[in-house]
């Protein structure tokens, strides 16, 4: 960005505040009478119980769209994903994601990065996280940094229900 | 990062680093027994089942001002809207917010922007979204967005116990 | 804000853009049959029943090193303090956000500020909440806010499961 975009120079009052974002998402385990593939974090999990859904279900890329919208106040998944667009009922978290920072940018603003955190008991996450960065950051084209943590066995993350996740998100308004 | 890029150069105090707040809130709907209105976003629902709680139950609007306390470190809504202060025992959540407002500017901050995502299976919110977002954003006196989802069933707000709502809010010291 | 705060005059590329993270922690309580101290906030709470968990059990602290670490991209707890170091096996949450904060830094972050909400029905934060912000910025060496909350009787924290805790962090890029 140029200085101008810094500075509104005959003011002097100050421009590109970044602006926060927050975003839940939250998908039950696909019954048994009805078993889908595990899609987490942009990643396809092999042999591991998949979620229910609309989409892929992935509630980290999900988690990350709702916090970029969030974040520019242009609503969320619903508004832009919703039935009106059925091009997307099917579409992979990946794609939505990236669709998502398309709008944002299309809305005038600059990402500056995404961090998600999901909770749950499975899979395990630390040795495909660096896959799962790499695969969100190059998705939304800025950071995305992925995390995990379990619900200590409380609640329905504890009791393997489903998987939730909690993003946050910064945005600039662009020049 | 060098000091000219942390300081002004004439004060040589750090300048506009923003402070990042978190803010959560959960409410039960009120028992059949003692029926209350939804206000829910800083708006009336007509038609809905109200929220318990004190004040009028607003977890959006209770989760925002919670946030920008949080950015501050000065405290939450019991800190601030305690037994201490019943003239706020009623209060509308719109009134807390704009008073929480009031409050962080007086401690000597700016607000930058404050984001909330309530999770509840009802009311249905993107029709009236904008709306709460003109709302809050007034009583705030700072972009105020506003976002929702659901627990795909799961949790006490997939049950229709209650709706909780998480809020993340940026703050600057004033100059 | 003046133009040399915002902007590197050399060569013009952005500066100083924060990094937002989410850091999440849930501890159910220990059991009757193996009572345990209370850690909460950095904090020894008398008489109170105690959680369960790898080190001291400190949902508060524990969330806000997550905040951090997800702020920079550079993985959780289970990343830093897993079973390969087995060290901070028993570490109090203060140390493991000690430690934390020298990871960050030692990444190439400076740290702006943490901020930490617990929902939980016990104890009674209000009279503590500025010696809890005393001790884990110290610990952090930069602010960490903490503020309470109840989730009005419903999910685990609800039914005095357990205590969980939410907290956003700033980091910036070390020039
Ligand atoms: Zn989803
Ligand atoms: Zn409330
Ligand atoms: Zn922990």
């Amino acid at each position: 960005m140029t200085k101008d975009a810094m500075t509104d120079n005959a003011s002097r009052t100050p421009m590109l505040l970044p602006r926060t974002g927050i975003g839940i998402d939250v998908h039950a385990f696909a019954p048994d009478s009805d078993p889908q593939p595990l899609w987490l974090g942009g990643l396809f999990w092999e042999g591991e119980r998949g979620l229910a859904g609309h989409s892929d279900g992935d509630p980290v890329a999900h988690a990350a769209a709702d916090a970029l919208f969030s974040a520019c106040g242009i609503g969320d998944l619903g508004t832009h994903f919703g039935t009106d667009r059925p091009e997307f009922a099917g579409a992979s978290g990946v794609t939505l994601l990236a669709e998502a920072a398309r709008i944002v940018r299309a809305a005038g603003f600059e990402i500056g990065n995404v961090a998600v955190q999901f909770v749950g008991n499975r899979p395990k996450f630390g040795p495909r996280r660096e896959e799962s960065q790499r695969v969100l950051t190059e998705a939304a084209g800025a950071p995305v940094s992925v995390t995990a943590t379990t619900s200590d066995g409380l609640g329905f993350t504890g009791r393997g229900e489903g998987i939730s996740a909690v993003a946050t998100a910064l945005v600039y308004p662009a020049a």
